[in-house]
């Protein structure tokens, strides 16, 4: 691979930049027969869209897509579906002042360094507008996911130490933070907003949970459930750190808490988070990302030229004070990808 | 691939269940004309074998590694090593009375989810005798990236509560818990022979520190340096988190605390943990693990047989009070391979 | 994979469908700061379109390629490539009559019992047309070789039994069927519009020479150089064979003959076709490839329909009496992204 | 990957080079529950092994195998295969006169040019003797393909000339050639035995049918059946060349002789040989390859050393003087590998 191809039977390569024509995805294996349509792609696209909410950057893209291939009669062909978006908000103009100065937090310094020079424009291939491939090729996966019975759902659990205390489902598309907690959302968007108007940004923690899987799932040793997971989640330009159920918290756990006992109902906790031995043990996959704070500030902060002349940056511009919102579509497009590619590999391993 | 290759211009292949005749490691696409021989492999063999210390499990595995081809006359020929170890410490009859019943915090049931049976004998694939092949190819890579300038070290950095609070480099491997600070070191040895003593165990931290690594490692999107050591780390078995520099702590940060500032020597703090966009920075790569209390313990705990009958058991045996000390090889072996595996792809996305 | 994508390093992935919105490809691995621009591509595109001479189909796709992403300020950025082709001259109502018609050595059948239905307008993902996505990517691979002093040309060696007796390069483009022989293409170019206006159509063999090729590309064992090549070939839908060097006559040879001997200006004969144990020897790379005979002929022909129901067809339409002048450039994209890839691993091998 | 594996769900990775400890394989996603020994396996090595017969090298390797994991209590477990063969003949010093000489048709030099050195003792990871391996793994392919009713079988269709006139497939395993004609059999012994007596080699062309499989296997546009049919072939030592069903006799066929009609009960003709547009019909799979003459031959032959200094060589040893009854059960063990994979990618395709 040259990295932007993700998966095994179920697999995603993401193109385009910020500011060319187009970004887009191709999916290959995508079972046939399937009934989908560019509406129900674009119901998580919007999910993920600049612009939705006080708490999201003002730009406009609209992230209309187009399948242009991989369908036909509205039924999925088995043939790799293309989904192309248009970029239309193009600034590149906009860009001049930091062409050659390296923006602290963003790729601008690494990219440079990779290979040699860099389309500087919002970011290029670095910017997070990649992911709205993701969430176009997670449509399709979430597709599949539906008829098997499995469905996956991602909020924000924590803003710059504001913790949800409760976890209600219905809650969270209803806030603009995608908060599992009502009242923690009323005072996360507060604090935002608030964080926004002083210039800065805040990080965050996303939760993700997965329901109705099969035990059984995951390939043992290096392609463990959990190991694709987490090399999912941490594809994502924003998540610094993810743990699987009990998590960190299981450094300071004795093996008699932390073991999840098992009765005839099944397993009595779940501080594995529904993967033992890289393998789905049937109970719900539950999974934490840490979300750093959004880069793009415009508190000025120090940095250095490509010269490595020291400088002084402001990042004005249409930026996310937290990126939480919306990277919650994104995991969620990253896990339907990533469980719905091992269904496939157990079909193939039993096979026959 | 099916889950037991890593990699893609190094490449290894774990084999061998624990109980079964050998286990072992294929590792391909090493530089020709390289000088590794079986004692330098040895070495990190006997870091990572069974009995070392107090705190270790007192199994018997010398794991006496044999080199059986891709070498000649001392030298990597380019072609694969097959590094072989045989089983000698095998007694399947001890595993008799655990045949039908489901270890809490163990995959015996996940892999009889899986297979449809197992392979009951000291866990069988699930065994983490499997990371001995990880060992020694990892060994392999430590030798290319020495020529390289690259140093990979990991270290316990908190066993059950008790947290380093300093960090000497030299003191790592001279206690048994491979601690970089002597005096929690302490401590933590009277609280693992503590739990032992109870038939209880301990989770723990590890961290891993890469230095002198290149800018510019690390394919952007899904191939991710980050992203390939998060694979890389949670397809140990143990792992159940993993975090890059200030990890979960960003959460609670602002963008303007986050954001590592550069002047004219270069980054002046480094939270990014040595990873921006996915590609290496040149700073040191900083990373923990979370480490799972070890799953046997003898005190008695609730599970079901193979029926789903509700059973008591402990789990007697020889067993690792705390995994740390053993995993610490395992960890820098991965983070050895993911690296060395990156430097060979910029070599290739360079050339011509 | 699941069968769209192609490379290891240079990679791949073509996407579309003939009657669909678009057809197109995205090339991964491209070497950074490569000056390329959509004429440089539009030259092989135009090479394969058809309607390019009497003896191609008259129909109007002029192949008129964008690259959306990967190029900035007319350099590659090591970023995907994604180069598109809009479909112009859609007419499924033309494909009504063979909706649910088996075309006698079209894929109809196949892709019905694979997929349980097929995309029936102009063979859908299984029309040469795919093939335009293949040479715009060896475009690109073809700038990188042209770097390393590499040159692939592939001609017309026979067309229904009409054999090419002298090798003119000079001569290959200046005919319409693209044979390395003037008096032979005269002789070819009559015989095809002959069997074109009785409805009928003829095979041929193609041949292929790459020169200027290191000695040492090629990966032992299953990577073999002339197998990744033989691969590569027989993708296309419309060759049944391919031989190297010497090929099926070696089965009459001796040893003695065979085997290339050596003297001090290197090897005396290239019988092994420039490859040696998977490995390039530095002599030209030379192979040959069996091109069927176009499936669509106008003759009526015996066949069922998607109920078994014995019928009749006879293809009606706009298609190649022989497809090798425009199988030609398309042997050529194909070798380009073989060698490239080649020449990116062996670096890649070699580095540290 | 680095050149020794070779599949994707149905994955084999071999290693060892003929002079080692041992050569071997390791063989993953393995269907689990399946019944296996090593008596099974042992049948298809006794096939390939050097010294069976009058017409092959009087090597004395009885490649006795060993299973040394993947199996429990008698079947498969569904983790990777090892399969062990020691190399119990080895003759280092037999090869101190090759050792700075390119033996012509070898690949001496194209390994040095590679890798800058090479282990020369009996061509090292170039010998045939890595294609026990194959073998190894081919044979727990074909107990799966059993239980589909695939069976695989290849048998010698010409040498040096010397052509079978009937198919009689009761005759293969009772002539020492392999050849499907009894009475071109014993022309063909007589040949080759005085080929060996002068010192030479022959070649020769060897068929393979796959018969009973399921119409709609392989993966449309790369991954095409045949296209991973011809690479698995190449990247046979001995193969040059490779033609599906009608294969280079299509180059004088009309469209209207080499489409294959469809009547009532299915396909009239085979000229596809079984795979139309990278699918399998449904009827036999047909091809055949071209095998060029043993390399090693005793008859004096002009070289250069590794100084580029002109020798005279002749290489005196154990060879085959025709390796086509040995080459037959390599290709069936390629092919067996092929069709179990595509079997299962084709599961994992309709999944869901």
């Amino acid at each position: 691979m040259a990295g932007s191809t993700f998966g095994e039977r179920l697999k995603m390569t993401t193109f385009g930049e910020s500011h060319g024509e187009a970004v887009g995805v191709i999916v290959e294996g995508v079972t046939p027969g399937v009934e989908i349509d560019e509406a129900y792609v674009q119901v998580q696209m919007d999910r993920r869209r600049p612009g939705q909410s006080s708490v999201t950057t003002p730009r406009k893209e609209y992230d209309k897509i187009r399948i242009v291939s991989g369908i036909f009669e509205g039924k999925t062909t088995g043939t790799p579906l293309c989904i192309l978006l248009n970029n239309t908000d193009m600034r590149p103009s906009a860009y001049d002042d930091i062409k050659n100065l390296y923006r602290p937090g963003h790729a601008d310094f690494t990219y440079d360094q990779k290979y040699g020079f860099r389309d500087y424009r919002g970011s290029g291939r670095a910017s997070g507008r990649e992911t709205a491939g993701r969430v176009a090729a997670g449509a399709v996966a979430r597709k599949l996911l539906e008829r098997r019975g499995v469905s996956i759902v991602a909020y924000t659990k924590e803003i710059d130490g504001i913790r949800c205390e409760t976890f209600d489902p219905d809650a969270i598309e209803r806030n603009p933070v995608r908060a599992c907690d009502p009242v923690a959302a009323e005072r996360m968007v507060e604090r935002v907003e608030q964080l926004a108007a002083e210039g800065n940004s805040s990080g965050g923690i996303v939760e993700c949970r997965v329901s109705g899987v099969l035990p059984g799932l995951g390939e043992p040793v290096f392609d463990k459930l959990d190991a694709e997971l987490a090399k999912a989640m941490l594809s994502i330009g924003a998540i610094k750190g993810i743990e699987f159920g009990a998590g960190f918290a299981a450094a300071t756990m004795r093996g008699s808490e932390h073991n999840d006992e098992m009765d005839a109902n099944g397993f009595v906790t779940n501080h594995a988070g529904g993967i033992v031995g890289g393998i789905s043990t049937g109970a719900d996959i539950i999974f934490r990302v840490a979300v750093k704070p959004t880069s793009s500030i415009s508190l000025p902060q120090r940095t250095v030229d490509a010269n490595g002349e020291e400088r002084e940056i402001r990042t004005i511009g249409r930026h996310d004070p937290c990126i939480c919102p919306r990277v919650v579509p994104v995991i969620e497009a990253m896990a339907c990808m990533v469980i719905e590619d091992h269904y496939k590999r157990q079909a193939a391993l039993l096979d026959g």
